[in-house]
């Protein structure tokens, strides 16, 4: 109680809604049991909270998923999987397109390159990483002892443990846990719905509410070829959930910004977001125009279309959400409580030393390089897999001569095997796309360094971006797999490639600048705010504990909230729930013309389906991209639901958590199994899962 | 011929090419007929060239045409014409998708809203202009007397000639001329062929070639409600012309920028492209994100898409030559080469008087103010038109209560009942595409100016870009024609708006600061410019008289050229023509999907097309956007085809010339016959066309 009683006292105190009700990704190390019997009456028993870590799974490298039966039947949004289907599918059986159903065990088909992550057991090892990291020490020696210490501690607990265990970083470095997966890689699919419906509405309604689809796939997890053993799953609620109900999302969000300084969102606002919509435009335009040009055209390049207009509907949301100067003054607001309550205590030193004033400085080192380090460094400026080869193999060749303390990060002895199977991948490669992309952000290169710069006159060699892009592509040998291998090969063994590739060449031509981009970005930027931050973190910690929780890092988290209808800022409202019978009415509306397109399972299904039966819904809990395929579940623990996305406005979540107009969008448990019995008749999953069901 | 040796004398000198053989946009005053005689053993007489001016016409604000037959028959490109179809058709008779075919003279549909004007007398008024200008005057005076002395001339002949009078500048003001245009203003449909031909292959073949259009439509100019008789006119070629034959183009190009300093182009490229790039992109993204979303959304905002697509192609062409180290190298020869005759020839101080610092100067001090001065005043922050009225009654009442001669551009007693005119004009309105437009614009005003900036607070409210452009359009009565009449009105009666309206508050709040960044634009930055450019000209006309031509003011012009194959910098091939044939081949090759569909009268009327006429040709004649329309004529003054667009990197004559890979793509005139002829049986017109050809 005493901990929540301080919270209280600083929401008084700044006037702000620094953590509102459902507000926060908590770890399950230290769940907020105590404000949810407070507030809901509802107690999170260690066996409740043991079972749902157990039961969530990270799905691949970018969304979650859960156990829903005993034998390792388990459930992501189809958005997630859909990547793997890709990969499953051929021209003549698309996956994506007509979706799949294994009518019999035998007939789960396996799914290449998928791992599936479950958090089995967590330890504290804050005091042995901090320990390693000496005061004092600046830079890429402040950074080498602490990769060292985690390296060891890793290495040391996979033996020990049989399982696949990683050091991960808490409040900006300010606890460290060593988190122990279990792990799977035999994978298999039961059922996908089509594309159509999966991802109905398509790119117009991502990001909106009301919505209408069926975003959920399933597949089993194997262990020595039988389906694996999972007693921790969770079941599907009878009913679903209701209004206002209590409900938790369990699951891996990828990235949040709620614990930066306000001098760093502003950064963000001004130079750094600014910066990223202005490439995420160019390259939506660029790629559409393509596109445009011939069906081939949009085939080859639909999944880069896909990424920049999804990307650019986030990213726009996190710009305009820090132009919001309501925002703004409530994270201004809450960074000031910070600073009184550590002046109060004596915690830091908020003068000269002061870790904000540090993160400023090291901001002010940013700024003039952010251009030239995102364009040469980051390769920004080369938008094309050829040059990422390019700039590998000239690393490789000068790294592998050096001692292994010495080399880049990612160029160890250990990185090499990696580095060559990266190279020997084969991948579709379409000249005309990668010009295009190369032509267009070389413009971008001239524009941000200018023409007159040495190194972008020597690199341009007295052409067009456009043509100096086909000159590239068309003399470049790297689109071929052998080639790059062979490259390589010699590269390591001699330090140097002796080949006129112009792609090579050009690599070699900015190695020089680049590598002092990024020696000012680590040393000047990077590890100073990362001292500064631990600072930060440090005295958070003395104040309130693990009663705040950390930035999300595509960890396990447990969010709660409750089911809730909204009003959007143009004050249109919007009940909790949409309606299987209004899928059709939605799709009628837009005459059924792609993407609103309905299959025709689902045609055909129209009139057995219980139109009022659930089909998505909207709740208050704290959630972000990654989250993509959580479970939704209620107190007692059963899936009333599964996460898919968030609402237009809810990328300001991104910095900071609200429920005025923000919501996330679930795929109700109800809409699941109607679905699998009016539409797909999927009698062997839906035995499965009722079997589990209560 | 001495003038001739002159040029021949400098382009050894520096070794690059300043004139060459087809380069310029020549005024009819004079014509390069020596170069013509000399190079081809053309002989331009007076009469050939006085027939062909008064046969070309100005086509509204933006394109070129030209008669065709004594009784005021004109013919101009489909897409220079389709604004005045599109207002012409009804959901039930859409001449656009359809055509139109007037069968008899009565037939002929009036077209609303079209003025055509033709150069008919020309007098050089460069004396009593620059006389009036008295050295020692800068800014604001300068400005004002020049255009106290232009007014007088034009309100004089105007009553003398019963012409419509304008004085025109050019060489940045070297040369001032009085254009007389006899003026058409009862304009009839005749001939529009179908969209789908009219625009085949729509915006991915935009700009392109090879290319497969119909791109032209005939007109017919009345007087006093009969057939104008127009004895100057052009009659169609009866073969077309032939490879490396020599053709003209008499039309009108809207703007070069030929003659600008090295210093300007180089602002050009490195901050003004890049920013409009920056604009253009997120303007594309944004309607198309709101067109996607609904076929009733992307009808509202279709013609948007096109403007700004195809605007995008200009500007990036533009940009990309900018770009072009060796193209930048030629114009800095260029450069060097004229300052170099002036130095020899003693004609102007190039030391601190010298006018390229000057231009330099001015551009230092456009740069600080360039995202201002366009977000503010120019009005790019706000995006709608909603707000250009509501600046137009904040400026309007201001204005209004000084004497004339105090007032800004636009606002003087005569332009009111134009103000009040256009107020009053209906448009459809949709609040979502404003609402969209301006939070987009919004967007780019804080990230230019800087969230923290006092006015940019007080503009945004505490607000969200989305949410303040919801506020603005939602709380705002301009939408309503007969609101902003009651406004205006209002508003110059007692010199202010007594209203709350949001719009017109915001208009308001900008205001004090949008006039100062408007005084220094026209003071420091273009006044300077102005003056500047003017001793330059005065120089270059002293050494080398009208032997150069002036950079193109949306006046008529003529260039020369030959019909010439062309080899892409990609290294492919094309034959200067493309045969009517083909052009179904083309839309096979697209499986006939928009906009690669042909019309039913074209699928229909396949095997009457005698398939090897030439369809669109390309020659290496000096155009520009604004030429769309121009007639293309052989050396006897005959019509071989109809200018319509540039190919891919056209774009870069708006500052240099070019015939390396650049050409100008035309309808053939066989084309336009066979067409009439075998897909649209046009016999009228045809017979009319016929009995004028040789």
């Amino acid at each position: 109680m005493k901990r929540i009683l301080i919270f209280a006292a600083i929401l008084c105190f700044c006037g702000c809604t620094w953590a509102v009700a459902e507000e926060g990704m908590w770890l399950f190390t230290n769940p907020p049991t105590e404000a949810i019997a407070e507030q809901y009456g509802v107690t999170l028993t260690p066996e409740w909270l043991e079972r749902v870590q157990k039961s969530s799974i990270r799905f691949g490298n970018g969304g979650s998923a859960s156990f829903v039966s005993p034998q390792g039947l388990l459930m992501t949004n189809h958005h997630v999987g859909i990547s793997t289907l890709q990969r499953m599918s051929t021209a003549d059986d698309d996956l994506v397109k007509n979706g799949y159903y294994a009518e019999t065990l035998a007939d789960e088909r396996k799914c290449p390159g998928v791992e599936l992550n479950v958090l089995w057991e967590v330890r504290d090892v804050t005091a042995q990483v901090q320990a390693a990291v000496r005061p004092g020490l600046t830079g890429d020696a402040a950074e080498q002892a602490r990769r060292a210490i985690i390296s060891k501690i890793e290495s040391a607990t996979n033996e020990e443990t049989g399982l696949k265990c990683e050091v991960v970083a808490f409040f900006n470095g300010g606890l460290y846990h060593l988190y122990c997966y279990k792990k799977y890689t035999d994978i298999r699919l039961v059922f996908a719905p089509e594309q159509a419906i999966g991802f109905f509405g398509g790119d117009p309604d991502n990001f909106e509410y009301p919505r209408y689809c069926l975003d959920v796939t399933f597949f089993r997890a194997y262990e020595n070829d039988e389906p694996a053993e999972t007693p921790n799953y969770l079941t599907f609620s009878e009913n679903g959930a209701v209004d206002d109900e209590l409900v938790f999302v369990s699951g891996h969000p990828g990235r949040t910004n709620r614990f930066k300084t306000v001098a760093e969102l502003k950064f963000y606002r001004d130079k750094l977001n600014p910066y990223g919509m202005e490439k995420v435009y160019r390259k939506e335009v660029t790629m559409k125009a393509y596109g445009e040009m011939s069906a081939e055209n949009l085939r080859q390049v639909q999944t880069e279309i896909f990424r920049w207009t999804n990307y650019r509907k986030v990213r726009l949301g996190v710009l305009t959400s820090l132009q919001d100067a309501s925002l703004m003054a409530r994270k201004e607001a809450e960074e000031k409580a910070l600073r009184d309550e550590i002046t109060r205590a004596r915690l830091l030193n908020l003068n000269e030393a002061s870790p904000w004033l540090q993160i400023e400085r090291a901001l002010k080192q940013w700024e003039p390089i952010m251009y030239a380090h995102d364009l040469l460094e980051t390769g920004e400026g080369f938008n094309t897999p050829l040059f990422t080869y390019a700039r590998q193999l000239v690393r490789a060749a000068q790294e592998s001569q050096k001692p292994d303390e010495k080399r880049l990060r990612g160029f160890m002895t250990a990185d090499l095997p990696n580095i060559r199977t990266s190279l020997e991948a084969e991948s579709p490669f379409y000249a005309e796309v990668e010009i295009a992309k190369l032509g267009d952000s070389l413009t971008l290169l001239i524009e941000k360094l200018g023409a007159e710069d040495q190194l972008v006159k020597q690199m341009m060699a007295g052409k067009s971006p456009q043509n100096r892009a086909l000159e590239l592509i068309r003399g470049t040998k790297l689109a071929d797999a052998e080639t790059r291998v062979a490259y390589f090969d010699t590269a390591i063994e001699v330090g140097q490639i002796a080949t006129d590739d112009p792609m090579v060449e050009l690599a070699l031509a900015l190695d020089k600048r680049a590598r002092e981009l990024r020696s000012v970005m680590e040393t000047r930027v990077e590890e100073p705010m990362r001292q500064a931050y631990t600072k930060i973190a440090d005295a958070r910690f003395k104040l309130y504990g693990t009663t705040v929780y950390p930035d999300a890092t595509f960890t396990l988290r447990l969010t709660y909230g409750q089911i809730k209808g909204v009003t959007d800022p143009d004050g249109s409202t919007h009940p909790a729930w949409t309606i299987m019978g209004n899928t059709f009415k939605h799709g009628e509306a837009h005459n059924f013309i792609a993407p609103y397109t309905l299959p025709d399972s689902w045609m055909a299904a129209r009139d057995r389906i219980e139109a009022d039966t659930p089909m998505n819904t909207i709740s208050t809990t704290d959630t972000i991209g990654g989250n993509s395929g959580s479970p939704m579940i209620n107190a007692a623990g059963e899936i009333v639901g599964i996460l898919f996305d968030g609402n237009r406005v809810a990328h300001a979540r991104s910095f900071i958590y609200d429920d005025t107009h923000i919501r996330s969008v679930s795929v109700c448990s109800t809409a699941i199994i109607e679905s699998l019995k009016s539409v797909y008749a999927t009698e062997r999953l839906l035995q499965e899962l009722e079997t589990v069901m209560k």
